[in-house]
């Protein structure tokens, strides 16, 4: 099963929406209504729930409940990755006290900083490290998985050091830099100044 | 011009390529280089370009410092936004020492938070106001655009209150909810788990 990276996006929306829904109560959904909440067609909807095997009920819909359950199982991790995180600053802090980093799906098991203060130190109960020693630490750990929230200048460097480990599958990039990794390394970018420039751009246009 | 979201994300991107490069000093760049760095087909790249009126001599490339320039002033802004920060958490505090928040384009303007030791005070040189007076606040500094780092709980009422000023162009919104709002707001999001979830999940199918 090959899917495309917009259609597990989306699949990852349809199960954060579904889980407020299950939250609230609510017990039938439409394509529609799912549309509308997500900024999705409602056609859009059909056609992804379809291609993973539920269809909707005409004039009823969905059923909230068993849809969570279907999209949790293909979400779903056949065991806990294990990642590290590199830079504990605000943005590192942020990440490791955010309600969605709490996850069954994976572990943070070490985190690496160049801060003497923090190295040798617990930070939010995980051992952090220096940054000197990613390469063995991920190693050892069988880290999987590298969260990177260093300066732009540093972060191919640490990306570099890590993927030296040979364990690093997956890489999750915050820093503002394009990263080149060999091809069958995955990496993912969250580019908060992009979103931010792409939303003033529209609105310049809309201005004019 | 009507332009579509993913050309402006990668003409962002282009511009943060080009930037680096300008940086470095790299005088020509042709579109398999750009394409490697950004993960691109160069065919994509001379696509884009050529839209945008540059085109590469064939066998040397595009001038680094013009095409910059060229990027430059398609993403200019014609005045600087003023900008509203609703949660100054430990997520909103990274974002406010973050560097590419460092723009000529905006001005933070206003911080909002709930919590007691912050409000009336400046953090990071900016005044902190309480959220419930996220209304008043917005209209009279005809504030325009909101970043939105308050938890998921609290997104949707924080997004009613700064519309209800009715200066409000533009939403940015880091809280890991869908947010629904009036179909002439622009609304962008950083969806950090979404991302995670989106790793993992291929991480899943590279070890099936």
């Amino acid at each position: 099963m090959k899917i495309a990276e917009p259609t597990v996006e989306r699949l990852v929306q349809y199960h954060r929406l579904l889980e407020q829904l299950v939250a609230e109560g609510q017990k039938v959904v439409s394509s529609q209504e799912m549309g509308e909440m997500l900024s999705f067609k409602a056609s859009q909807v059909r056609k992804d729930l379809s291609y993973f095997g539920e269809i909707g009920k005409r004039g009823v819909g969905y059923h909230v409940d068993r849809l969570h359950k279907h999209i949790s199982r293909i979400l779903a991790s056949p065991r806990k990755w294990s990642i590290g995180l590199v830079g504990v600053g605000k943005l590192g802090e942020a990440l490791l006290g955010y309600k969605a980093f709490q996850s069954e799906k994976f572990r943070i098991e070490a985190l690496f900083d160049v801060d003497t203060d923090k190295i040798g130190k617990d930070i939010q109960g995980i051992p952090c490290y220096s940054s000197d020693a990613i390469s063995e630490v991920v190693r050892e750990k069988k880290i999987e998985v590298i969260i990177i929230t260093v300066p732009g200048t540093a972060a191919q460097h640490v990306a570099d050091k890590a993927l030296q480990a040979g364990t690093v599958k997956g890489i999750l990039n915050f820093a503002p830099v394009s990263l080149s990794v060999p091809g069958d390394v995955l990496l993912a970018a969250v580019d908060i100044s992009v979103e931010l420039e792409k939303l003033l751009f529209f609105l310049k246009h809309k201005d004019e």
